[in-house]
């Protein structure tokens, strides 16, 4: 496959030079466009050939207003010790803001390839390119658009340059001893990048594969298919504001389990109640055991990453306060979970998540969290329905990588009865310093007891899984949901350690 | 002056009920206004008391409105090689946006005490006292106010909490090998700690000395302190508002160095050229040596940090990307600087820097700097006088810490003469892709020259030190002023390297 991608001649310097110049000036244009359109393109470049990609970059940074791209070479992290968190966070955060290009080398790909040559099972492997290919969707369905370089190169060209390379002076510590051991490993590099390459050519984000050694021939088509993807993107743009003036709105449906009959939420038996002196008994300990085996997790470097959700006035805030006091004040962060703002605005809507999952062995405490999807965004329309249907299997993606990485995610929703919740409204209505937790939001919550009631259902249905279940806590007491919460945290760690 | 602080009785649980729920009503009502003014306050707490300590930050999270306080703890991290960058990276990264809280324990000063603990001259301690008085200085004259708290607990109570809690479920694994030499250096300790403390008490960020072991008296005084800087602040700022539509303008001027005949831009030999067929050779040549040289500095954990400033169109963009072809792509990121975001304006206008300063071994290149606050917006009246009179000092205080921290800073001035500048704007308009490069804005500087002019000699003079000299390039050449970039890079590293 790679192979067959080689030709034969470069293009002349002199129609080189003619192209460039009416290349550069459509890139410009264009790049502005994107720019208004608040769209953002993803660039990802990879190839054994350091010197080709780094003259790609460079002519990149030349032909485009650098202000609006950003280009980012990562290190080779295979290894699990190397990175501090799961292994997509690093690329999350170097994620473009929107009506930007964001070009990447040696990220997801270089990854998977060099660390499927230290550990290669074909089952790795096709869960890697699995994984990957989650990564692309989650990314193509918020309106990125990505397009794929593989820049090749044949062995004996590689050879050759390394050899050169060693004596020109400009290049020759770009040589080191890993480039012996590349050699070596061509045949393989080869095999694993070719499966690798087609286990990953998705209509979402295509690759095209150039020979990296004709450099005018290889900058050229590189050019223009950038400029025609840039364009292809505008032109979706221009489409999707006109389809919404002119107020066609298609029924679109996502793949997620719907139509039962019980509500999981009815089951719960909100009598459970504790009186003050056992409560005070039982915290104590539990907090005790909380933070033996918090203390225990953090030394294993396993991380811990929570979940609150719950009505309103079920009691969050109150079950986290004493939650942290079984952890060290250095090991944990709360997250309160409000609207997006408009800088967070510029990036997926899970951006501000990925960002804030603790390094190993910490804990993050999301006071209201990616949930907002499917709840408050789906009721009150913040989010289509495509997207928030859609959202069930980013969130179990997303779920199923901090997972992998050895976090345990603990996830709770806080139920109180509909009587209950107008008892604490009133109480906080009439409390001086609760008075600001209190909002008209609440009461027109309140007044979608129902619809939100199906969201829960729905939600708890599609992203349950065996690893990441979700505690449905009896709120209507809150010593009870305290102690509850806490008990459930111990129990999850415990197990966690324990396997 | 730890000791005095003591006090004999706690606050009575009924009197302390009282005065709590008057108190947190107030503090969500003065928390909502200093959101409005998008004021912010910096609370910083410290104390070897860690029970103490926990319980106050669980405080500040139930009777804030959780949203707008962000609380962080910091590890204990004394020596150079556990920080990945400058000791005070981690503390900008943290800053509160306007409008927020920031809560900081274990932060700029547990750091120094513990840090001082290992190392301790009297030297080392005077410094170490000035850098915090001079990041406190910067954050207080950009509109912060700073509080702390100290929280004092006497040798005999800490050993009895300890031993105590060696018993007690909830507390016990908080007890480490670390406590028993704690103890053991308590009067050491104390010693340092009150040296810091006397020696930092500053108007701009004074100290409140508590006793830890009274816990209703300490959390009273803790809310009413906070209570009344709030007020204070926001009665500041409604002055300062009132003052603005007064239109009285103060005078106001700073401690900047001025007045001098000749200018140092006259100095310079504009004729300087080199021919293409020795600029290519030279070229290879220089990058072969630069590549040697910043091999050797990411392998030595010496960082490089690059400022790019001078005229519009005096070729920045083309000497960055020559000089990067002496870096591993991995180990460099290009940072072009434009005005700055709605987003970034919620911080220091230092802050989008500070956060950019790359771990260490690794290079950022700035195109346009932190140099815009003492050259656009001081031309352009974007800063007022005393903001950008004061930016000399907080210029050398933030570089003198990049330089303490073992990085490399360059900074290079291209000039070009007036007349060169306006043949290349009329090129760029003439070429169509790069006419996005020249806009009115260019024409307006222009129109400044001389204005520009006396504030580049003012920011050379006051910012030249030893350690970080203003190398000013002849660029009426392209080609020498490329080659003579390169060649003071790599003078300056290996001076740096041979130290």
């Amino acid at each position: 496959m790679l192979d067959e991608a080689l030709v034969k001649k470069d293009i002349a310097k002199s129609e080189f030079e003619i192209a460039e110049d009416l290349l550069r000036e459509q890139l410009i244009e264009v790049q502005e466009q994107l720019k208004s359109h608040r769209s953002k393109l993803i660039v990802v470049l990879e190839g054994l050939d350091r010197f080709a990609v780094r003259m790609v970059l460079n002519r990149l940074q030349q032909w485009f207003d650098p202000r609006y791209i950003s280009i980012r070479v990562f290190q080779i992290k295979t290894s699990k010790k190397d990175l501090k968190g799961p292994f997509f966070q690093r690329f999350w955060r170097a994620m473009p803001a929107n009506g930007t290009i964001g070009v990447y080398h040696r990220a997801w790909y270089s990854n998977v390839v060099l660390g499927q040559l230290d550990d290669g099972s074909e089952l790795k492997l096709d869960h890697r390119i699995r994984v990957i290919n989650q990564y692309e969707k989650v990314l193509y369905d918020d309106g990125a658009y990505i397009l794929k370089f593989w820049l090749h190169q044949p062995k004996e060209t590689l050879k050759k340059e390394l050899k050169s390379a060693d004596k020109d002076p400009e290049k020759y510590w770009w040589v080191s001893k890993k480039d012996d051991a590349m050699l070596k490993n061509y045949p393989e590099i080869v095999k694993i990048s070719e499966k690798v390459i087609s286990g990953t050519n998705t209509i979402e984000a295509p690759w095209v594969i150039l020979d990296s050694t004709k450099e005018r021939y290889r900058d050229l088509v590189i050019g223009n298919k950038l400029l025609e993807s840039i364009r292809s993107i505008i032109q979706k743009e221009q489409e999707k504001g006109n389809r919404s003036q002119d107020s066609i709105i298609t029924q679109e449906t996502g793949p997620y389990i719907h139509g039962v009959t019980e509500n999981v939420l009815d089951k719960v038996d909100l009598d459970q109640k504790l009186e003050k002196k056992e409560y005070k008994k039982e915290l104590t300990s539990v907090l005790g055991e909380l933070s033996k085996i918090s203390g225990k997790a953090h030394r294993n470097g396993i991380s811990q990453v929570y979940v609150f959700e719950g009505w309103d006035s079920a009691g969050k805030g109150g079950c986290i306060r004493r939650l942290v006091l079984g952890f060290d004040p250095f090991l944990y962060r709360v997250y309160p979970i409000a609207a997006p703002s408009d800088y967070e605005n510029q990036f997926h809507y899970l951006w501000r998540f990925w960002t804030r999952i603790p390094p190993r062995g910490f804990v993050s405490i999301f006071d209201r969290s990616w949930y907002g999807r499917v709840l408050v965004e789906r009721v009150e329309g913040f989010a289509k329905p495509h997207e928030w249907q859609r959202a069930y299997n980013e969130i179990n993606t997303f779920e199923s990588q901090l997972i992998e990485d050895g976090i345990v995610l603990h996830k709770y929703w806080l139920h109180v009865s509909k009587d209950e919740q107008l008892r604490r409204f009133k109480e906080r209505e009439e409390t001086p310093y609760k008075n600001f937790k209190i909002t008209d939001d609440d009461y027109r919550n309140r007044s979608k007891w129902n619809e939100y009631k199906d969201a829960i259902q729905e939600m708890v249905m599609n992203t349950s899984t065996p690893e990441a279940p979700w505690n449905i806590i009896a709120a209507n007491d809150k010593r009870f949901a305290r102690i509850e919460v806490i008990k459930t945290a111990i129990k999850r760690t415990r197990n966690f350690l324990e396997r």
